[in-house]
């Protein structure tokens, strides 16, 4: 039994609601159940300097959090203080938006999406990555809509969600509660029915072979579902 | 003319939204305008160790603002590589904070109160500080029904408003676009009808005494209208 | 009865003695009571990079003490690592200065105003100010007598002098027993019978509209004899 | 075709060298290829703090690379400046180690791993746990002949191998040349039949779940031949 | 022939004025030609926490510039912040003082001795030593005064000058017109007729035994004159 | 008697392997009794800015120990955050390899030698040099060999061996029991004949100049035979 009740199979509510700041080129609030996200896209005419002259385009991502985005107020972090789990998550969240974006199409210009966690409970970089392709999304429609971009440089929803053995039972969209008692657990990115990442990780424990195909299932209908999200809520968007 | 359109004398539209966070023993979102703060308050039972033995409590406030909260994406910040400018104003909003405290009354104990801008449109020290105000009060409500305090240490509202010089004409509750252009500009925190702190200041520019009393007289009308919002907010939460 | 023994409306005696660093192009020790500062003025024919083609002068400052300057020895600052505090009395230092030059006349350059506090008892940030303007006032000469400006761009004297209420009484020119103990006080800039900057700030207290007027008559004499004591020292100046 | 010619199931010569370090408890020099990584253990009679009274034990790691391991001279890194990559490679050092040991058996202590890379050509994170079992198994192999654990805490070895999909064929065990090619390459950590930990990534590509299992059928293989040469290492060690 | 017009063994005009501080334990103002260092020393009652019980003293030295103490200013530096230059200088002045200082007789306690740098003209380092030493002795005096110290842990002064090849010729106390053009020179800390430290060293450029010997020759007249100056200092001070 | 049962004139034995790393332009493992360092030489066609236009070469060292080294494990440093140590001895190698070099005929390029230290037993520094101008020769071998420069700018080897009073006797290369025991030690650099830098230096403690010279005949001797060492390495190396 989980502790919120919910099936094994059934992930929280999720809701994203778009052109939620005034300043970006793309924006939106995504909720997974109590979790809360602010994504915002910004667009730099300029590319980082190791693509000068390539043609191609970049995307890369920032997380952070509200100091009381969690149980326990947190330390403040800055770009140049990042602990390694902060790191990892934005280096992360990058890779898996690049996977699913043609750079060649984006042409040689940097889209910057800042994942900011208001509130946290379970599954932030998940939502941050799902939310975070809504915030793309309507960034490069600005571009196409100002011409800049003619062919669509992002074809599929990139989104993500966790999924892990929780009191010996695989279960989708680890809440707080359940990721902090889970000894296994796992990230899975995906962009359609292809997968763009899979970290499965154990702290203290294993995991066999058989119970990793367990949670690619829950993961590949959790995503389906994301997906079909994303994409109502940037078709709804006012840009 | 101001670019808004309101009178000398008008401030724009102010909300105080309390309890958007889950963990905080106090939270509102404060919208001036399109002004927009997250002000949470944590509980902390330890004092700082300047404190210790003392009886007295603190109050503290750090301040920061999500790198797309303006124009321009700005370079995250943390504790340790705060700017000037950040640095200044969190000091600013902690010791306005605590001149409206009874420190005897609330017992040897700190409250911090984060102060994080979403959205940036000018004033967004002094919309930390009235928002600010609410949060610490519904903390010091939680320690009040607790019965960890008897007294109520806070009495009246702290509250703040900028005014400035623009165009010519002293005018209340300076907008971005006002913001930039001022020569004159100053920071005014009062509690009640007295004042606790007043910040005039020039950027290439001087200001005569005459000037600087009408500037008093408009941020002295709306920090009392600030005052009635903020008692509303706090009469209607739920804690 | 103040500390010293000295009126209430009684400045310390001031003193700048001109010329005491072989290398740069302005420099003064101003000794306000047992307070003392070392001002030099570096002339760096290259403004700040965004004033780059504007035909407009920088003026900026930096602000620090040496470790034993105070009764307790405290830990050194670097430029990376300065606290809130002295960032703060940096920029106030910088943007006092700023108020008083014409920056059209001074050209595309900067001065950089280092005030080094040797030992300190109160009123140093005044300190720096008031001496800062005459380290400055040289190296604005040097310019003018090589030719490299021609219209003077420091026409009045920027000054600054703290009040603040003791033992409930408005007094002038804090030192540092005062500080420590009174409520409430302000640092006060004037340039002639123009206010630059005003700062009135209470720690655990509040204050009224009429105690700020009598602060701001105190302040308004004192700035005027310091003034004086600038323009002579200047006078005397050997550039 | 696989630019050094092997087979694409086929794994680079490896070769464990212990007690290569006069002053570490446990230590070899791991060779996989041209990549060759020291691996030291300290044992630390105190645990990290928040273990204190819990009666269980802790393995971290550290992993580092000499400036010149790699064909480009790299920046030297420290504990507070590693870049993300390091402290995300440390931190999965670490928890795979950790993923095989009884803590419990290892009682309230630390062994500290430090991994650092002498010459890089590919798969340095696997190397490092791979080898960094074998020093842990060293260093804990003095405990036991101390008597200050009795139970042995490591029962099965740790080991790690990479694997990717280079020119369309899924590979064993990258070199520097593939893995710079490659879009899609999976980290995996094996404790005998059990995984401990699988990151499959694609940089600007995508995977099918086929393809994944592939690469885990060449992984689980190539690990059951690596566990064999730790067990011999460590069977041929003097302490 | 030298820029300054000295002979060969001829030191700069050297002063020492104590008791510039009103708040060091120890304080005075070294002037060796243009080159003016304040040194202060700071009692302690705590020693560092690896003497803890051991019943011994310890003394250790800070060393800093003012920023236009050079003829092209200088970057601010802090404890966290300073480059491997003022590093080596400190941690020399540190191990010179000790050197000279009976850490018995001492007792448990710590003196810091800071050395600023007012205004910077060749040899900043061996002023430092050599008015460090006397700050050290005045505030050792004010503990022997105190009865908490009873044998006198300093007998003998310690004290500093440079030598260099300049022109070709063995030269004593080089200034920086000399310094920056001499390929050879070194610092020479002596204690009575015992040396504490000799650095010779050679930018681009070798000596010879013999002309090592010359060097030591003038610096065994130098710092013979330069006891005799801290002495006479030492014993006109008022503490 | 040393606690190694060597003469007072007997070095450890030494040996230099070169080619140890397959990146490197030059390279090599000295070992000096326990002591190892690994010496890696890296080519930069690009000299530092300050050199620019002059066609002078440079050469600059780094230096750094793996954490396990030393008998106590050390926390890792990088090039931001050097202790004052080894900020020292990374300047010091970089100051005595370029007293060998002829920087005309090595023309404007770099080369940067990293002195790893694997194993630390005293004597780290001046095995990094002795180390260091191997993998220097070995690089300028590579670059003569292209015909990028055609005068040999490294004529004599530069060597370093440390001398120290050890329970009272002048001893030739102090390993670390003897290091951490003599109050008197000294690092002496030759070029052939001639001295390069000779750093004496007594930790509570003084030294007659007798005594000096009888540490300098020890060195003469050492670094004679280091000498010979180096120039055997160099000549066996295949590049």
């Amino acid at each position: 039994m989980r502790p919120s009740g919910r099936a094994n199979d059934e992930m929280r509510e999720v809701s994203i609601e778009t052109g939620v700041n005034a300043h970006a080129e793309g924006s939106c609030l995504i909720r997974v159940g109590r979790t809360q996200v602010i994504c915002t896209a910004t667009l730099e005419e300029k590319a980082p300097s190791f693509l000068k002259g390539s043609g191609l385009g970049w995307v890369t991502a920032e997380y952070g959090m509200l100091p009381r985005a969690t149980n326990t107020r947190m330390r403040r972090e800055a770009k140049t203080s990042q602990g390694g789990r902060t790191q990892e998550i934005q280096r992360l969240i990058g890779r898996a938006l690049r996977a699913g974006v043609d750079r060649v199409a984006l042409g040689e210009r940097q889209i910057v999406v800042d994942c900011d966690v208001i509130q946290a409970d379970g599954g932030t970089r998940c939502a941050s990555i799902t939310g975070g392709w809504v915030a793309l999304r309507l960034a490069v429609n600005r571009l196409m809509k100002a011409g800049l971009v003619t062919a669509d440089p992002l074809v599929t929803p990139v989104s993500a969600v966790s999924c892990g053995i929780y009191a010996g039972q695989p279960v989708l969209d680890l809440d707080y509660p359940e990721d902090s008692e889970a000894g296994v657990d796992g990230n899975f990115i995906l962009c359609g029915d292809r997968m763009v990442e899979v970290q499965m990780s154990a702290e203290g424990a294993t995991f066999s072979r058989d119970e990793m195909g367990k949670l690619l299932d829950l993961a590949e209908a959790g995503c389906a579902r994301l997906s079909e999200i994303q994409l109502e809520a940037a078709k709804n968007a006012s840009v």
